[in-house]
C-alpha cells in the first residue's frame, strides 16, 4: 500500500484563519445588515500602477506573434530580468550577480522550496511568532524547528539562538529571519542584522532572509537587503517578493539570491548556488513570462516612483491605524516601516477573546497573533491593506465602541 | 556547520540537453554560414490564439482598477476555472468535482511535487525511456527508482511492475505513467491502461497519470484521461498542463486531479485530497491570475475551437516528418497522437552517434534518446514543433543527405 509522509500529521489543518472567517459568518448571521470593517488582510488591495500595467500587457501582447512568441524561458529566469535585479541592488550599494538571481513565481514558494537543498537532519531556527510557511514546510520536510521568541522585552526581534554551552540552547543549521516582520511589523536593525551573520558566520549556520517587505522600509538606517551586512555572502539566502512591493499578490513573482560563495559541507555536491539551480531547474518550469515582462517594468525608473508612491498610501494607513489605536488607549507595535500594526490585547485577553471583542463592539476583523506562534498570543495582527476609506472608518469605530 | 540534501549526489547535473547545444555550438564554429535546422525542439513555437490572448488580456485589465483588482487567490485556483475544468472533463465523460481539481503553473512542477505527500520510504515506477523529471524529483526526495522498460517489441508502452513472486520484481507504492508519451509519442491504449489500473487497485498502489499531451489525441478509442477507465478514482492522480494544449509553455498553467476517493494508508493524515491541498496553500500560492483568466479562455468554446486549430497544424508538421522519414529509410514510431516521433537510429548507431551524423551531413538537430533514459539509446526523438517551412527544410535535408 502506498505509504504517506507522515510528517503531514505534525502540522496544523490551516484550521485557523478559516477560523476568523467562520466566526464573523456565524456574527453577520445573527446580525443581519450589520457591515463588517476589515483590518485584517494580509493581501494587497490596490491597483497595479500604470507602468507596471503596461509591462504586463507587453508580455501579453508579446504571445500573440509568431516574431515575439516565447515558451519555456530559462528555469533561472529572463536574463534581462535576472539582470535588471542585478543592478536594483547595485542601486542599493548590494553586490549581486545575475548568476546568483534565480527568479520565481513569489516567495512563499520559495521560502518552502529552500528546505529542499538541506538535509532532513537540519535544525531549523525560526521567530515566534512568525509567517507560519517557514515551519510547516520544515516540519513536512521532517526537519525539526526550534523557536527564537519575539517578545517585547526584545522589541519584536528575536536574538541568535544560544549555543550549547549556554544552556537550553543546541546547534542549528538554518535560520529563517523575515524583516520588515510579519506578523510585527517590526524591523531588525544592522547592528542586530550583524550579530546574526557574525553568529551564522562562527557556527557555519545558513541563514534564509526573507526580505518581502524590504520596500516599505523609510529610514536610511535600517537594512532592506542583509547583503548590506558584511559577510552575509558567506552565509546566507535572501529572497524577495514582488507581492507588496507591486501589489504582484495575485501576478506572482520574486526570486530567491543565492551567493556563489555559499559552500556546501560536501564539496562533491557543489555550491549552494548550484544545488538550488538543479533544484529548480528539475522541479519548477520558470515564472510566467508575462508576470516577468510587468517585473521589468516594476524595477524600471518610472515603475519604481509609481510603486513606492502605492506603498506610501499603504503606509499613511499604518500611520492612520497606529496613531489612531494609540489615541484609543491601545499600546501598539511596529507598522512604521512594515504594513503590519502588532496590537498588545487589553486587560490580558488572549487573542481570540479579543478578536471576539473587535468583532462584536466595533464590527471589525484583525488577525489573531496567536495564529503566528505561541509567542504571538495575547496580540493581534492589525493591517494597514485597505482602501483608505475603510481603513478610517474601523479606526473610528474602534475609537468610538472600544475606548480602553 | 549547515548540512545538504545528498541525494543531490545522485541526480545527474542537466548537462545532457547542454551538451546538444555545445555539440552544435562547436559546428556552426567550425562551419560559418552554416544554418541549423531544428527538430529538437520540445517547446510550443506558435502565437498563442486571438480568443485565449482575449483572455489574457482581460487578465491584465482587471488588475488595473480598484473595482476588479484580485490579489491573492485561493491556492487551489480560482473557483471558475475549478469550475470550468470539471466541465471540460464532463464534456468527456470524466467525472471531477471542481473540489478535486488543483489549479497550478504548470505540470512540471505538479509531477516533481506529488512526491511530498507520500513517504520516502516509497518504491516508485517509472517507465523507461520517459520525461526525466519523474526520476529526479523522487530520487531527489531519497525514494527508490525502479524502471519499466519501453521497448520496440512492447510498442513502446512498459507493462505493469512485476510482483515480488513472479521474480525479479518488488512492490511499488507510485507509477508514473505519461500518454502520448514524451519522448517515444506513442500512447496508452484503454486495454493496457485499464492492466494497470487493475494492478494499481490489486496493489494498492498509486497511479501519477501525466495527460500533458492529451489534445493530441485524434482517435476516440484512445484514453484522454484515465479517468476513462473504471476504477481509477480509487487509484490514479492525473496531472494536466495547457503548455501543449494552447501554448501557454511561457504563461505557465497546469492542473492535478486528486479524486477524494484515494485514501492514505493511515486514515489519521486524511485522503490523499486533503493531503495535497495541505501541501498547496502551505508551499504555493496559487497560479498567476493572468494565466488563470487565460485558461478560462482555453476552456471556452472558441478557445477550443482555436487551440484544437493550432494542435492540426503541429500535428501536420508530425505527419512531414513521418512520412518524410519514413520514405527516406528510416523506422519510426510514434506522432499519430503525439507531437514527437522516436525514430530508431540506423546501422546501430547510438544516440550521440547518429545525432552527430545529422548534424554533419543534414544540419539538423534532434535530441538523443539516451537523453530520458538507458532504453532511449539507439533512439532519437524528432519534435513536431516548429514553423512548417523549417519542418519542411529538415525533413528535405535529411532525405536529401541521409537516406538509409
Amino acid at each position: 500500500m502506498a505509504k504517506i509522509n507522515s510528517h503531514y500529521k505534525d502540522v496544523s489543518e490551516g484550521y485557523f484563519f478559516l477560523e476568523t472567517t467562520k466566526r464573523a459568518k456565524a456574527f453577520t448571521d445573527s446580525h443581519p445588515g450589520v457591515e463588517l470593517l476589515k483590518l485584517g488582510i494580509g493581501n494587497t488591495t490596490e491597483p497595479i500602477v500604470p507602468a507596471v500595467l503596461e509591462g504586463l500587457k507587453r508580455g501579453v501582447e508579446k504571445l500573440g506573434s509568431a516574431e515575439t512568441y516565447t515558451g519555456y524561458g530559462d528555469e533561472q529566469g529572463d536574463t534581462r530580468l535576472r539582470g535588471a535585479i542585478a543592478e536594483w541592488y547595485a542601486g542599493r550599494k548590494v553586490s549581486v550577480e545575475p548568476a546568483e538571481v534565480f527568479v520565481s513565481d513569489g516567495a512563499k514558494p520559495d521560502c518552502a522550496n529552500i528546505s529542499s537543498i538541506f538535509s532532513d537532519e537540519s535544525v531549523v531556527a525560526i521567530g515566534d511568532p512568525v509567517y507560519p510557511v517557514y515551519r510547516d514546510s520544515n516540519i513536512i520536510a521532517g526537519k525539526r524547528v526550534v523557536y527564537m521568541p519575539a517578545l517585547e522585552e526584545n522589541g519584536f526581534i528575536p536574538e541568535p539562538p544560544r549555543e550549547p554551552r549556554q544552556g537550553r540552547g543546541e546547534h542549528v543549521d538554518l535560520i529563517f529571519l523575515c524583516s520588515p516582520n510579519n506578523p510585527t511589523g517590526t524591523v531588525i536593525t544592522r547592528e542586530q542584522l550583524k550579530t546574526f551573520v557574525e553568529y551564522a558566520l562562527e557556527h557555519k549556520a545558513i541563514i534564509v532572509f526573507d526580505a518581502a517587505y524590504s520596500e516599505y522600509i523609510r529610514d536610511a538606517a535600517l537594512p532592506k537587503s542583509i547583503y548590506e551586512i558584511e559577510g552575509a555572502k558567506q552565509c546566507a539566502i535572501e529572497i524577495q517578493s514582488l507581492s507588496k512591493a507591486a501589489g504582484f499578490t495575485g501576478v506572482r513573482l520574486g526570486w530567491t539570491i543565492v551567493p556563489k560563495e555559499l559552500v556546501a559541507e560536501d564539496a562533491s555536491t557543489g555550491t549552494l548556488n548550484q544545488m538550488w539551480n538543479r533544484r529548480q531547474t528539475t522541479m519548477f518550469n520558470g515564472a510566467s513570462n508575462i508576470a516577468q515582462e510587468g517585473g521589468l517594468a516594476v524595477l524600471s525608473p518610472e515603475g519604481q516612483r509609481q510603486t513606492h508612491e502605492q506603498i506610501d498610501y499603504y503606509m499613511e494607513n499604518a500611520r492612520i491605524i497606529r496613531e489612531g489605536l494609540t489615541k484609543a488607549g491601545y499600546t501598539v507595535f511596529g507598522g512604521v516601516h512594515a504594513p503590519y500594526i502588532w496590537l498588545k490585547c487589553p486587560s490580558g485577553l488572549t487573542s481570540w477573546q479579543f478578536f471576539d471583542q473587535l468583532l462584536e463592539k466595533a464590527h471589525v476583523i484583525a488577525t489573531p497573533g496567536s495564529g503566528f506562534g505561541d509567542r504571538g498570543e495575547g496580540y493581534m495582527r492589525v493591517s494597514a491593506y485597505g482602501h483608505r476609506e475603510n481603513i478610517e472608518r474601523a479606526v473610528r469605530s474602534i475609537s468610538e465602541n472600544m475606548r480602553v
